[in-house]
């Protein structure tokens, strides 16, 4: 279903191409501070034109609250919103009506609902990011008046990476927000930014990682079993386009430790318990231990590319796929957003019903 | 909550030292065959006891059916069943009472909740992990009604790893059974168990990781946005504990190639749409695109060593932990069935779900 | 939460006073034909001002469809809507904004929530449900394709009621909406409309009794437990705004007889299975049986009228409120519409569960 | 599904005739002091055998709690538990497997299902409420921790009912159990006492109206769309077997009122707002108001009658059903205590959701 949450809830509708986009945050407390302008700085920073790394599809993405707010308070009803297309041209996407793109959801979709909305990806689109974006930002606010911060970045992009003593800090969004790659690190993002331009204009693409750190977290969200915090983010990042891998603290290099150096040694700091290493990355047995959470989302090469490629289409004969369309040479820079706005609704979930735990 | 699935749905309960543990098994449907044997049969590959690389603990793990089945046929009717826990020693955790084991959930449980059953971790101990593989030995059994078959196993302990031509393929149960690791070549088997011989000698563990491999699917499983399968599997494995990333298809390998590497082309084979690779690992823009499913489950080492540890206690002094108590030095070979389990549970869910696909 | 449904849902938002109200239809099958037209029309009977009988209040009620709909087909991709307040006046409830309207949810919400939408009973306003008929219109011609009708009508108003052998039928739109009290006996319905204008002209307000009959029903719709199809139709039901009583079948009346009078002896008709009589309403263990499902739906008098009541303000100070506003003097005559799209909206779900029964 | 409840869920399984039956409580909070004793003690009050009025089937209704509670606390892990079934016997329905009772799921269950357990009504037989009556004793300990009280007794038997006066107020437990019939009035216990032993007497059932108040309930507790508090109720109501009606407040009666002697004025007392009447049941616009809630749910005749009665059998050929097998010939006295167990588990669920409802 395209609902994601248990009491802190966020619907989304919407295609590529169509009228608009949009959804509901639904389980938002109320009486929290929200203006319509927190969210639009959030939407800026994913929408498409920001740079020449990313794609020259123009749309402003001006948000539109339609309820739940009441003098930049919100009321405890749900907040319904809407984001316009204006820059859709649908007639791009005619050579795709009977044709699937490799790595799309073109054939998937089609042989799953018996039709499909070929216009951009329709429903498939990662247009459809932008209301997890407004979403996340309804929930980040919820989240800073209890001291929560999240901060996400560009760590890799193909080979070049941010230094090891680099991944996994706490960044501003300043530092961040600096260079149009969204890498905090000014020389590496150049660096990046090299990969990226080379990529795009032999008309190809590039993947690469996307860290995330969130900060200021309170000991006890998360759920023993199933609904584990590290498993409802893994669920949240990988239910994002292009996502093929998930890693929580030291992830998959830890696997190659013996247990006596992966262990985090509990310690008494400041008088508050907290553990020598993080290798956890934050959560044990599912559940926040009060250290910062740090997450690895990695992101495969975009799926569009201007190259010829080989297909096939609906009548099952064998055809050739010509680049077409605008697109992003990465998605990273503009997935950084995407990444924190998964993130915050996944701990403002959590935060609600932790509050279920005690009698 | 302790239920996972939205139409195929596993609750379970019971802590490690308690009477017993169990479940429900919901929405099953109804007229499938299905024997206690079948499902002792996958709880006997998961209990402890099993060779020199498990934890000594006994238990036979012998499953009580209570109801759902009647005549070897489900019913529509929820399936009850209860595990009894034989050889429980509590007071093997005495020590435990008021310290927190390094890297586990005693501190994080303790603070959520302000209590916590401290024998042998509780609810939070692996043993509720059997719960899981009874459910979903009934979801297999589901499954292979429809000739989806699920082939799971040890790909990596430590550095130790199977061939890259061999990852990634499907292996009879004989075969991955042959050896107690677990792992379907016999050499590297071999290595691998001299590998945790050597950890568990010296008081300490390894991690590693294990493949799975999901074939038969058909076309169109999975939802296009949240509740892309992907995400449900991410979740899924992640909720298992000890796992530190997850990765599907060509996974972080596959973010380091440009898009003209990565993208799977359509062919014709055997007149069925297939693609020439597989780096998608069969699920393209949430949804199976009919290829075998790829997975990689990243564990880390088991956090209970026999080495001393430092820690703190309840009231906030530092302290050393002993190792004690009966545990795995390697968790790779046990969690194997976990694995097929959790696969199981999120593919039979989606095989419900995809039932409302179209009008 | 505003999500209605497990696998057909509908979400909704919007104030009375608001910008716009709206929803999100998900789980919608794809390849369904729809139209706007269709759902404007189901609009058209519950909007404002369509009769002397109702509220003043001047609203098109006019929908926007802004995805999921292509080509008047649905895709699979959720049906996202707006319809835009027009005829608000904020203003007239500026005597409420510290004033406790009697019987409304004026007083609980604000201590629910800290604070509240006065206007015109923010987000508790009976305009919440246009978004309903909306989502059950979609719900309807999901429905139809497979044969159900669904024939709601108003079968009492205060004590002027509906003749018992005419109560339970089906009957068509014309014969309902002939006359716009809505009730299908047109003599019937001049003495409501006489009660009504009564009521209306001292300024106050009447009850009465909707009657909903749901035919070409298939045998086994609901589950047996806790989602009884009957029980899933009374929280419908009891979440329409005033609504105070429920029955099926032969109801409260049916309490008052033997076991052996109540009982719907089985027999054949037509090579079909049928009960002889139908005291059970058409669902027997929570199951539909395949005779028609007849509910009868209680309705308090709006509670908004025009006479001077005693009330407390915020502050704790006793107070007298003034009759003011726009408002209907009996709301049965579209409560039935909406009576119709709840109805729908339960029934297009477990059309869609029972989906899952069988192996 | 099996399950009942958003935060405080209970999920039950068992058949009449199975091995045992018996539930999983998820969602009760940590540190609630809680003794199997409290919990059998309200099992006892619904086992069958207590009296001539009840099924002479004998149950002891023994509860093992198998986990979840240590040391007589709640541990915020899930209760699992099972209620063995001693006194079945199956062989007593060999003649219904081909057959369907009348006005019972026989027939409903086996077209759903496509088969069915035809012991005793299988999944179907009100057996299955015993695990709701233990859920429902686990939300009761809970809520009694802050202040809440439930009385439910029988209102009516057939056309015997409590005085006018009496119908609402709330009751001890001594003073509801003091006669097996559990109506608080001596006088109209014998009564009614009379007219079940009358119908018993000639093989036949009766039905009637149990009547349940709650009270101390805080303001604020239900959703204000679709979870309005009374919906849930209503729900929650329907889901138990044989209930054919519903009323909250003034319920049917209040409809036949013009909404100047309906409305419920707000009035001061001892410095707490309330209300002069409480017409409206205690719940305003879906949410608690402080007031009593007050509810009325009507129970057919039960089903089985040692009358014969026309039916048909499997092959679709007429039949003759003969009157045999044990049971109710009321079912009010038994499920008093089940009404109490689903308004615990509804009001439990919705204090714990109320946590959510302010930031």
């Amino acid at each position: 279903m395209n609902t994601f949450g248990t009491l802190f809830r966020l619907t989304t509708f919407g295609e590529s191409h169509g009228q608009a986009i949009g959804g509901i945050v639904d389980g938002c407390p109320a009486g929290l501070s929200l203006s319509t302008a927190t969210i639009q700085k959030a939407l800026d920073r994913r929408r498409p034109g920001q740079s020449s790394l990313t794609t020259p599809r123009s749309e402003s993405d001006t948000i539109q609250i339609l309820s739940g707010i009441l003098d930049q308070r919100t009321t405890g009803a749900p907040i319904g919103f809407i984001i316009a297309n204006h820059d859709a041209n649908p007639s791009d996407y005619d050579h795709l009506k009977t044709t699937y793109r490799p790595s799309h959801a073109d054939f998937t979709w089609e042989h799953k609902y018996g039709l499909r909305d070929h216009r951009g990806g329709g429903r498939s689109s990662a247009r459809e990011t932008a209301s997890r974006v407004a979403g996340g930002a309804v929930a980040m606010a919820f989240l800073s008046t209890i001291g929560i911060r999240i901060s996400s970045y560009v760590e890799r992009v193909k080979e070049v990476a941010l230094a090891d003593g680099l991944s996994g800090r706490m960044f501003d969004l300043e530092q961040i927000d600096q260079h149009p790659v969204r890498c905090p690190d000014p020389i590496t993002a150049s660096a990046m930014e090299a990969v990226i331009a080379e990529a795009r204009d032999r008309g190809d693409t590039v993947g690469g990682t996307i860290g995330c750190v969130i900060d200021g977290i309170p000991v006890g969200l998360g759920q023993p079993v199933f609904d584990k915090l590290n498993a409802d983010l893994a669920k949240a990042m990988l239910s994002i386009n292009a996502v093929k891998g998930f890693e929580i603290g030291s992830g998959i290099a830890g696997t190659y430790r013996y247990g006596s150096e992966e262990n985090d040694s509990f310690i008494i700091e400041n008088e508050t318990v907290r553990t020598a290493t993080n290798n956890s990355g934050g959560i044990q047995g599912g559940i926040s231990n009060g250290m910062p959470i740090r997450l690895a989302i990695h992101f495969k090469p975009v799926a569009t590319i201007q190259n010829d490629q080989n297909t096939v289409d609906q009548s099952g004969e064998l055809s050739v796929i010509k680049g077409k369309g605008r697109h992003d040479p990465c998605v990273l820079p503009r997935a950084v957003p995407i990444v924190e706005a998964m993130a915050a609704l996944v701990i403002a979930d959590h935060v609600l019903r932790a509050r279920s735990d005690r009698a």
